[in-house]
């Protein structure tokens, strides 16, 4: 495949601020492009390949070394990839972890954390140890106003909260095993697992398509669940069959392998983190010296690197659909935020580049010199 | 894109009878690669896109209109995508659709409804309302040999199996509904929808790529359903927000519907019927006449037209073993039989060519004269 025909169409791209599915890696792309038809000679795509075959299965363990190497993962802990989204572990997390008589805590921070405790709801123990939702969820729990039982099955909250922007920066303290909803923020920086009993995370953000969720969790706590379970609900099942007790979603798992190999190649984690620091601090920065005009109503410590939230000319939403219809018509997609709160969103995951940042501030600031 | 250099690559393809993920029509995989760094002037990968943008909502709506075409779907059925496969309509099956005290009926007929049986296991009321294991599955049940339960809540089966070479060519009579697994052979031959309750099927037989599951449902029969289910495991859910209840698998969705649109550019499932006709008519003759070399221990009635499994030279193991090997050494891919029962296994799904079927039969002719 010649360079020119890949540089011209590498030309029509947008710059994409999507908050999931978002913005893959272009070299990713057009290795998928080049391997369509004919994976390394095979003479069919992946997506055409048995997973029993030798090829898909170096490609599901090569995926799972990448991330384990990516974010130095312990041998205790298993990482499978399953289907369903974060959804799905809304229902897999509390059935295989939740002990008898034990509740389950929760930090309470927005959007994702609420869906969490809607499956709770449905009969099933648990206590919200902190929320910030008095505040519109503007800022993450301080230590001193979270309530941990003395007795809980695990701790569960969302590390990175897209829709409101705020995000975890240091992990908050639990005897219990915390169970963390990454779906925003894995791979983004450096973690350290071992403070964790489970970590789970759609794909669509950081690390590929939908349609592929990574669990990564603490061998002995899979095996707090019921063998009674529905088989395709336990961790262990897909622990045991190294994620291909069933058919997996293999043309994800292979662009997720894709994903990782193209991390590594930018400096791994710690490149990558430098990268999104830089990303988020552009533009924050030009946020905090608009003058006001664009406001970040997130606290400084909670803000997210991910999703960055914001309104235009204090909040009015003519204003702001203007900004998104101008930006669209820029070549900047994704600016609005979420239907349930307004203003706008920026999500800078992993493949956003640099440059993606700089003609969004530089296009801000056009918006607010015409409304100046 | 020029012609050429798809053409050069289309050279290279393999003659692919894998019994799924299997092989796609060409066009379709040309069609993704053509679009993949931009799709229809959005600057973006189809996979890039956000679930609730306009784009997206009309692949989806695509793909579930060209199926409710082909199909022939009733308005009072739905048809969403989920996510799990067959393993995860094993449970969610019984959980939506099972009355309190009224048994689930079964027709076991092989491996898959083997799996079905062991959800059922779990404590879940169920009848085995027939079984040919005593004769290891290789034809189907009369209809004489049905015994159903005068109150079940459906009555479950699967309409081709894979594994063992048979395929149901009328529907039993079942007074309770029919939920049907229907994952490799959907969409290869016209159905009445309205004889059944539920049909189920993994897309990556003759539909797409794994990773997307199609569900037809009845929706009288969706609000069987108790309330307090898990949210993500209610049909119902999924009914109400059009498959976007959570973020769908927006790549494989997408295929689903590019295949769709093939399906109906060949002739629509009637002109798809015929040419599996003639595909599996040439195989089956082939085996047929080959003086017991090559022998199908499969009933004729109850022959698939999918999946064609047969023993070579008496079941001669190491035979057979040569068989796969120069198989795959001619571009023949994925002849041998599932690791469960031996022998060969010819998946010959909607996107295998009369072509492929062709040099198969050439082979075996030559395969035989070789040993003769």
């Amino acid at each position: 495949m010649s360079t020119t025909p890949a540089a011209t169409r590498a030309a029509k791209r947008a710059f994409n601020f999507n908050a999931g599915p978002a913005a893959l890696p272009l070299p990713v792309l057009e290795r998928m492009r080049e391997e369509l038809l004919d994976y390394r000679g095979t003479g069919m795509s992946v997506m055409e390949m048995s997973h029993r075959s030798a090829e898909y299965e170096a490609i599901n363990a090569g995926a799972e070394q990448n991330l384990r190497k990516l974010l130095a993962i312990p041998d205790d802990y298993a990482v499978i990839f399953v289907q369903g989204g974060g959804s799905m572990q809304f229902t897999m997390a509390p059935m295989n972890l939740g002990l008898p008589g034990k509740p389950i805590d929760v930090l309470h921070t927005g959007t994702w954390t609420a869906k969490a405790i809607g499956e709770l709801k449905k009969g099933i123990l648990h206590n919200i140890a902190a929320s910030t939702e008095a505040e519109k969820f503007a800022r993450l729990p301080r230590p001193e106003e979270i309530k941990l039982s003395a007795d809980a099955s695990y701790t569960h909250l969302c590390t990175n909260n897209t829709i409101e922007g705020t995000q975890w920066h240091s992990v908050p303290h639990s005897v219990a095993p915390i169970v963390a909803d990454m779906s925003s923020d894995i791979a983004s920086r450096p973690i350290d697992v071992s403070k964790y009993g489970l970590i789970f995370a759609g794909a669509q953000k950081n690390l590929g398509p939908s349609g592929v969720t990574v669990v990564i969790v603490r061998k002995d706590l899979a095996e707090r669940a019921d063998k009674n379970l529905p088989t395709v609900l336990q961790y262990r099942t897909h622990i045991k069959e190294k994620s291909l007790y069933n058919t997996p979603p293999t043309m994800a798992v292979y662009i997720l392998g894709l994903v990782t190999e193209w991390i590594a190649a930018e400096g791994g984690i710690a490149g990558i983190q430098k990268r999104n620091e830089a990303k988020a601090k552009l533009l924050y920065d030009a946020l905090d010296n608009s003058g006001g005009y664009y406001h970040c109503p997130v606290e400084k410590a909670s803000r997210s690197l991910m999703n960055v939230v914001f309104r235009v000319g204090g909040g009015d939403e003519a204003v702001e659909k203007e900004f998104g219809k101008q930006a669209t018509a820029a070549g900047l997609i994704g600016t609005p935020g979420h239907r349930s709160v307004g203003g706008m969103r920026i999500s800078l995951y992993n493949a956003v580049g640099i440059d993606a940042v700089e003609a969004l501030t530089g296009f801000m600031k056009e918006f607010r010199r015409g409304r100046g």
